[in-house]
C-alpha cells in the first residue's frame, strides 16, 4: 500500500505557481519557434491568440494562459524519469499546448465567444476564416513538432495525441449539441461524458505523454492517463461549481454567469435531473431567457435541488481516484509531488 | 537526356481512369475503417461527407470524389518502388485523401458554400459546428493513420504531410483575403501562389509521400513533389479557364459560372493585370455584382485582355516543368507511364 493521500502535497502550498512558471519558461522557445514558421498572415492571427502580440502586430505582455498542460507533460516525464527524461519531452510538450490552443481557436469561433482571457478572441478581431485556419494550422503544427522529434517516445506520443484530439472534437461536438436540446433533456451521463472528453481526455494525455518520454511501462502510462483525465474531471466541476456560486479566491470568473448564460453545466444538470420542486423551479426560470435580478433565485434552486452538493462530492470522488492512480504510476510520494501540487492547483484547492 | 515527352502517354488514353478506379478500391478500406473510429455524430458527418450516406444514415452510391490524390500516392510509388512498394503505402494514400477531405469540409464553411458534388455540403446538413468538428478529427484522422504504420517511411511521410497542411491553410487564407479586395488590387503573383498553396501542395505531397515509400533518395522524392506542384498548378489553370468557358468535355461546371461569382481567378487576374482597354472593361464589370445577360461580354473581356491565352500557354509550361521533373524522377518512360496519365487526366489532355 501507499503512504498517498489527498492533500500531501497541501505543505507545499507554492509549488504548484512554480512549476508552471518553470514549465511556460522552459515551453515558450518551442512554441514560439514552431508558430514563428507560419506564413505571415497564419502566424499574425496566432501569435495574437497566444498574447504575444496585439492585433496591430506590436509585442504585448498579455497572459498567455497558465501553461497547465505543458507542465503536466514535463513534471510526468520527471516523476518517472528524472530531470533527463523532463529535458526530452519539452517539445511534446510544446506539441500539447499546440493542440489546446487549437481548439480554443475553433471552440471560440464556435461557440461565438467575443473574448477570451480578457481579450478579443481571434475570430472576432480577424474573422472566421482566418481563426479557423490559425487554428488549423496549429493541429499540423503539433504533430509536425513529433514527427521531428527523433526520440523514441514521439511517436507512440504523436498517436496518443491524435486520438486525443478526435475526443476533444467529440467533446465539443457533445457540447454544442447539448446546447440546442430543452433543458431537461439533457442527461447527467451526457455531460460527464462532454466534461472528460473536452477538459479530462487531454490533461490525461499530457500526463501519459510524458511519461512515455520517461520511458514508462504501458501501465504507468495509462495511470498517468487516468490521473489526468480524474483529476481534469474534478477540475471542470470545481470550475462548474465556481461558474453560480464564485470563486473563493477571486481569480475566476463572477459568480452566476453560467446561470445567465443558461449554460447546462454540470451542477445544473445534477440538479435538473434531480426530481422534486426545486428541479421544476429550475427547469421553469432555464426554459426562458436569464432575467436581471433571478441570479439569487437560480442559484439557490440549483443548491436546494442538490446540484452544489453532488458537484462537490463528485469532484472529492474524482480527486480520490486520481490520486490513486497517480499511487499506481508513481509509487514514491516525494516524486509524485509536483504532479499531485498541480492536479490541487487546477481543482483550486491550493494557489 | 530522356525520352519523356508531354502526350507520351496518350496511346493509353484509357489508362486514368483504371488507375483511378483501382486506387479507390485500395484505399477505400482503409479509409472507411479510419473514419469508423470517430464517435457516432462525428462518424455521421464525415460518412455524409464522403457521399457513404445520405443525411439520415443511409448508404448511398453518391460519387466519393475521383481519389486522384490517393492515386498518385499509390502510382508514384509503384513507379520508383514497384508492387510492393504500392501496397506498403495504402495507409498513406488513405492519410492523404483524409486532409484532402479535412480542407474541403473547412472550405466549405468558410466559403459558406452550399453545394459540393451535387450534394448540400456539410454544413448547410449538420451545421457549421459539426462540420468544423467532423474536418479536425480527420486531420487527427490522418495522422493517426501515419502514426500507427511500422513502415520506415511514415515518419517522415507524415512530416511532410504536416508541413503541407500548413500551406493548405495559407492557399485558403490568401484565396479568403483575396476574395474581399478590390478587383485591381489582386496581383498575378498572389493568385498564382494561392493556386500552388491551395492545389499543387497536396498533389505535390502525395507524389513525394510514393516516392517515400518507394525508398526513394532526397532528390528523387524533391522531383517527385515538383512534379505533382507544376502538374497542380496546370489543372488549375485549365480548371479556371473552364469555369469561364466551358468544358469541352461536358465533366465539370457550366460556362461562365466563375464571372457571375466574380471569381478572382487566374485568367481574370491575368486580364486585369494586363493594362489595355480590355483590361479597364472587365474591371468596370467587375466592380459590380453580376447583371443577367452580361456573361459573354465578360468573358469576351478577359478574351480580349490576354487571359485565355496566358493561362493556356502557362497550363502548358506547367505541364512542361512537370514532365521534366518525372522524368528526373522516374527516367524509365514505361515506369512514369501512369503518372503522366494522371497529370495529363486531371488537365483535361484525356478522359
Amino acid at each position: 500500500m501507499t503512504t498517498w493521500a489527498w492533500g500531501a502535497a497541501i505543505d507545499n502550498g507554492q509549488e504548484a505557481p512554480a512549476i508552471l512558471e518553470r514549465a511556460r519558461a522552459d515551453v515558450d522557445p518551442e512554441l514560439r519557434s514552431a508558430v514563428d514558421t507560419l506564413p505571415p498572415e497564419m502566424r499574425r492571427v496566432a501569435r495574437y491568440h497566444f498574447g504575444w502580440q496585439d492585433a496591430d502586430g506590436l509585442a504585448t505582455t498579455a497572459h498567455a494562459g497558465k501553461a497547465i498542460r505543458p507542465a503536466l507533460v514535463l513534471t510526468a516525464a520527471d516523476a518517472l524519469g528524472g530531470a533527463r527524461a523532463r529535458t526530452a519531452a519539452v517539445r511534446a510538450a510544446a506539441a500539447v499546448e499546440l493542440v489546446h490552443n487549437f481548439t480554443l481557436l475553433h471552440d471560440d469561433v464556435m461557440d461565438r465567444d467575443p473574448t477570451r482571457r480578457h481579450r478579443a478572441t481571434a475570430w472576432a478581431v480577424f474573422g472566421d476564416p482566418d481563426a479557423i485556419l490559425a487554428g488549423d494550422a496549429l493541429q499540423a503544427l503539433a504533430f509536425r513538432l513529433l514527427a521531428g522529434d527523433s526520440h523514441p517516445a514521439a511517436v507512440p506520443a504523436l498517436g496518443r495525441l491524435a486520438s486525443c484530439v478526435v475526443e476533444l472534437c467529440e467533446g465539443q461536438q457533445i457540447d454544442t449539441a447539448l446546447e440546442r436540446r430543452e433543458p431537461r433533456e439533457v442527461g447527467l451521463a451526457e455531460v460527464l461524458r462532454m466534461a472528460e472528453a473536452k477538459t479530462g481526455a487531454l490533461l490525461g494525455c499530457a500526463c501519459a505523454i510524458g511519461g512515455l518520454y520517461a520511458g514508462g511501462s504501458a501501465d504507468e502510462v495509462d495511470a498517468l492517463d487516468l490521473f489526468g483525465r480524474q483529476a481534469g474531471l474534478a477540475f471542470q466541476l470545481i470550475d462548474d461549481v465556481i461558474g453560480i456560486w464564485g470563486d473563493p479566491l477571486h481569480t475566476g470568473k463572477p459568480a452566476g454567469a453560467d446561470l445567465a448564460a443558461r449554460k447546462k453545466s454540470l451542477p445544473v444538470v445534477a440538479a435538473l435531473t434531480s426530481g422534486g420542486s426545486a428541479a421544476d423551479e429550475l427547469a421553469a426560470l432555464y426554459s426562458g431567457p436569464y432575467v436581471e435580478g433571478e441570479l439569487e433565485r437560480t442559484a439557490l434552486a440549483v443548491e436546494r435541488a442538490g446540484g452544489r452538493d453532488w458537484a462537490q462530492a463528485e469532484a472529492a470522488d474524482r480527486m480520490g481516484d486520481a490520486v490513486a492512480e497517480l499511487a499506481r504510476a508513481v509509487p514514491d510520494p516525494e516524486r509524485g509531488g509536483g504532479l499531485l501540487a498541480l492536479a490541487e492547483f487546477v481543482t483550486r484547492r491550493s494557489n
